[in-house]
């Protein structure tokens, strides 16, 4: 079901219900963006460095949609019932003190490629559910509480004005006479009138609600009225909940009793509107409490937007990062990850959610039976059509996981059917706390609950050459020591990998039997280019970010200088830098930046892209390739082999090994 | 009319004839967001600061729709013509190499606006029109000429594979063999089969369309389709207009003639897209061409809008700024401005638009007879709902324009009925190439075509104190000179003018005649404030912008050395400085930053707020003014006085005299 500001306060039990209840929950994000061109990351990436990149490019996109399908083994139907919720997020400026009015970006390509799968924005900005994140909504509710003891002071000890003149009327005397003065006394004068009529009147109702008018004129009716009609009234400031209009209200009688019971009802409404304003965040705060598994597909952009927008700002440090991960979300799997090991990844071929969904309810898979929530069942035409929306992909992110379960379960010698999550537990743990790196060439997972895999890359070498280079020509320099795999990250940095590691101790001979003229490249292995903290920073963000961590400020911007003593350097020429824009611009034709391959945040689905769904992709990247392909000799910068290799190499690096459980 | 992407094209002559037949040009602007918190506008900026501050709250935001009216005097009539055009603006990324996927921003304040007002995002979003600035679109041109040329070259000599391996296949063969490139394979070999199946079949179409693939499965095909049946194929890559779907298309025959044929459809083709890109920066264009007068109401905000976004991004220097805009704008003028001037400062109760306008149409004012558009008629219950939107603003703008028009004509000896604009361009005059500045105390206009006022604030000082200080705090402490009017600058520090300017000099006697303890606060007169160009930033800013023009890095952060040698100061307490962030926090209860009479611009119809039209604004601001009206005993850090105060000093300024001609 939609949940939108209307429905939410009549959905969150619901919501509970069905978390308490959950055997596990899957879950899916809609974001505003993915990537704001700080960084290309590449397939070398350590997991500090892609989780840095990641985090800085998606700083302040919003996460403008969550769905959650939570899953329960039902005894009586003997099946899965599938509960899913389909959350709008909007960060509505609240009326409660202090909520922010937040600003966040948006990517013209994310919302062109939501505005395609169908999102209603004008949904989402009238009616999207507001969030605070935890220290958020502590400091709002101590201004709130302070404003509360204030007026409970002040009610049990009426202040009098403070400024002991004897003029009743709070329109300054003191200045020049003017208009604007006049005009002031003019209003509080009509306003008096209209009281002491309301008070004559038996007939008139309890409350006098005079007309909207602006700030300034209202503190005069709220200084002047109770002066003017001592004890008769009790003025109060409302809003006209249609118009938004903001109204000075006069109530007859100001008893003691009246005015405490009001008191109490503004109170009530204050602690109402606070809750309303926390919002979504209760639903990731129920989430964490419960404990319960949490399944994502492709899951890190996922579990960075949710933990930063309604947990807590994102850490600079990757195992701070973990820790708040642990928090948030005990239990996480990603069913990319899984869909990438053995004995899946012989069977998928494709891991893309849609594609894998699809191919898990063929043989030698088995579907589980699972009631389907009414708007997505499946094997109608409108499967497609949710596409992308998150509740809907939340929901195949489950099933296939449910699939993929039943599969291992068929390992087992007890063939039993699935009968209950907890008895499968173990069948799964090898997957715990995993999330998938996407396009890393040999680190396949970042290790939430310890410590991450550090592959061996010495036969990996960063390359610093002329911004006129291509691909081809990185190739050419390189060919003496066989086939390479490129990864790029700037006009004049690239990290290249050789296919054959054991050539990896004649690269230091290149420079001599290279047929590339010399005096323009620098070579330098990976070890020494993860020595030093700015280097593998785009040339153009270094001495932006992390500067704290930066040990010479005599790197940045003078290349010539970023040559470390172990390098096999040939000298460089003039590179010239880019400033850093808001936009990312798609690079120029020979001077593209970020190729494709490269990315590994894309549009919305393409979070989830892999060799065999890289053409959505291309659909907002067209412009890019009309060059590669009306023009197949010229060699742009991109890795298009890339595509084709990284599963090959993944492979190869014998990490993605089958778990005892099932071998 | 609405004009979107869709209509775009066809409607580009209507708008270029509506322009070219124009008298004058009503404009208007609705923004995603209006100010991102870096700076607090104050009642003292000097014409360079203000401008400043609008440009950093302003980056990054979007001008989403713009509306433009055009009138245009009918002699056949003996009216005038309205016709209004109201443009979605979206940044669409194209498919031409090198337009930029942009990243904008959005405030949610001003997205909660719009969406009340009934803007249609979504609308915007999927047919929202590109553009395209001046320099993009030459980087853009350049690009696909560059494109051209090389396929031209390509296509008059063939090139041939660099790489002379025998092996036809471009799947590479020195790798190990992997399963990638054996997929690759195969991939290949089933298109040539159905390519050889195409061109076996004298039935078959003209074109095979192949199925959608990868970038580098389209690459291989590229690469072996032409190579396998030389001279019987020509390989395209499309992308399907409804799927957006890039595929191969396999075209029977390659004689050179049908290759050049598609060789200049496809040049046609990228042209088109390219013109499709640029899109509404070509409306921008031909209005600045026209030079004819363009009308806008408190337009400040839509001429930096309209500017960075289609024409430039903004530089720092105000002059520079002026220059551009008696390039894109050669006259403009301000109906805001106009309205605060005599003689229509009498007569207007507001200059809020919409209140302005509807003034403007009852005696003494003579309405002007216009042939409104259909959609937009006088009169009918359907006007309220149109408010706000672009093209009504802009309309009702220029109606507004002729009434005062109109009215300044009956001033003339020859009280002729309107007949034509250009009789009446002297009248108008003194009011041309001024735009108006809002809440300015004592300059209410920007000169764009000369030197900006410079009136003296001899009365006028900079204050810096504790952050616990309230309103009534800084009332007390100068309370010896009387009345006064404060402008907040940040937590800390502040503006104050006095009312009685006399008093002036006996300002440096407060701090021994004060009965505020002494030591917490420090006062420097006006001259020296603006003599330090780090001061007037607020403090969490210092130190951020324009740090080339900072002389000493020794004020950043160090409140107790900014004292210069002509101040008045009692010493200083420990100051807290709040880092800035993303999020414009409706500051604390007692804390609070920026009150909405320190807001310049304000949310959507709210850059056009003034004391009349206060209300709307507080709509959104809801949260700050519950403390001022539930406890009207608590001085908040709001200068509410300013709200009636601005007008009277703006008048006894003598800054708004009426004009010689018709005095």
């Amino acid at each position: 079901m939609d949940v939108t500001r209307d429905n939410f306060r009549q959905t969150l039990p619901l919501v509970k219900q069905a978390i308490k209840e959950a055997s596990f929950i899957a879950i899916d994000g809609e974001f505003t963006g993915l990537s704001n061109g700080s960084f290309n990351t590449t397939a070398y990436d350590s997991p500090p460095q892609r989780y840095l990149k990641l985090h800085s490019n998606t700083h302040n996109f919003l996460l403008i949609q969550f769905g959650m399908c939570a899953f329960r083994w039902s005894d009586e139907s003997q099946k899965y019932k599938a509960e899913a919720f389909n959350f709008y997020i909007f960060p509505l400026k609240s009326t409660v003190s202090g909520v922010p009015d937040r600003i966040f970006s948006c990517q013209s390509s994310s919302l062109d490629f939501l505005t395609k799968q169908g999102f209603d924005f004008n949904k989402a900005f009238k009616n999207g559910i507001p969030y605070l994140r935890p220290n958020e909504e502590a400091t709002v509710r101590a201004t709130l509480e302070e404003k509360q003891t204030f007026r409970e002071n002040a009610f049990r000890s009426p202040v009098k004005r403070k400024n002991n003149s004897n003029n009743s009327s709070p329109v300054s005397t003191d200045s020049p006479t003017s208009a604007a003065d006049q005009k002031a006394k003019e209003f509080v004068e009509t306003a008096k009138q209209k009281v002491q009529k309301f008070l004559e009147d038996a007939n008139q109702e309890e409350e006098l609600i005079l007309e909207s008018c602006n700030s300034y004129f209202r503190k005069l009716l709220f200084e002047s009225l109770p002066l003017a009609f001592p004890d008769q009234v009790l003025v109060e400031s409302r809003t006209n909940e249609h118009t938004k209009l903001r109204h000075i209200v006069v109530v007859k009688g100001a008893s003691s009793n009246i005015k405490k019971a009001r008191q109490e009802l503004t109170k009530a409404r204050e602690e109402a509107e606070l809750e309303d304003a926390i919002g979504f965040s209760k639903v990731i705060s129920c989430l964490s409490e419960s404990g319960k598994l949490v399944v994502g597909h492709n899951m890190f952009l996922d579990v960075i937007y949710t933990i930063q927008q309604f947990v807590h700002p994102l850490p600079n440090d990757l195992e701070e990062f973990k820790s708040l991960v642990s928090c948030v979300f005990p239990k996480v799997l990603d069913t990319k990850l899984m869909g990438s090991m053995l004995p899946f990844k012989d069977q998928l071929q494709s891991t893309a959610l849609g594609d894998m969904h699809n191919r898990l309810k063929l043989p030698p898979f088995n579907p589980v039976g699972i009631e389907t929530p009414g708007k997505y069942n499946i094997g109608t035409n409108d499967e497609h059509n949710h596409l992308h929306e998150a509740a809907y992909d939340a929901f195949i992110t489950g099933s296939s996981f449910l699939s993929m379960v039943n599969f291992l379960s068929s390992f087992q010698s007890t063939s039993n059917p699935i009968i209950s999550f907890s008895s499968l537990c173990n069948l799964v743990s090898p997957y715990v706390n995993k999330i998938f790196l996407m396009r890393s060439h040999d680190i396949p997972y970042l290790n939430i609950s310890g410590t991450d895999l550090t592959p061996s890359r010495d036969h990996v070498f960063h390359v610093q050459f002329p911004a006129s280079w291509r691909s081809n020509d990185i190739r050419q320099l390189f060919a003496p020591v066989g086939q390479i795999n490129i990864s790029w990250i700037d006009e004049t940095h690239c990290l290249v990998g050789l296919y054959n590691k054991v050539q990896a101790k004649n690269v230091k001979n290149l420079v001599k039997s290279g047929t590339v003229e010399p005096g323009l490249y620098c070579i330098q292995s990976y070890d020494d280019y993860q020595a030093e903290p700015q280097l593998w920073l785009p040339t153009s963000q270094r001495n932006m970010v992390w500067r704290s961590n930066s040990t010479s400020n005599s790197v940045v911007n003078t290349p010539t200088r970023a040559k470390p003593a172990l390098s096999f350097t040939s000298g460089l020429g003039q590179t010239s830098i880019t400033p850093p824009t808001a936009d990312v611009s798609t690079p120029l034709y020979r001077k593209r930046q970020g190729s494709f391959a490269n990315r590994e945040t894309t549009n919305g689905s393409l979070k989830d892209c892999d060799e065999n769904d890289v053409e959505p992709l291309l659909k907002r990247q067209k412009s890019q390739e009309n060059c590669t392909e009306d023009l197949p000799e010229t060699h742009v910068k991109q890795d298009e082999a890339e595509v084709g290799e990284v599963s090959n190499v993944a492979a190869s690096s014998g990490l993605f090994v089958v778990p005892d459980q099932w071998e």
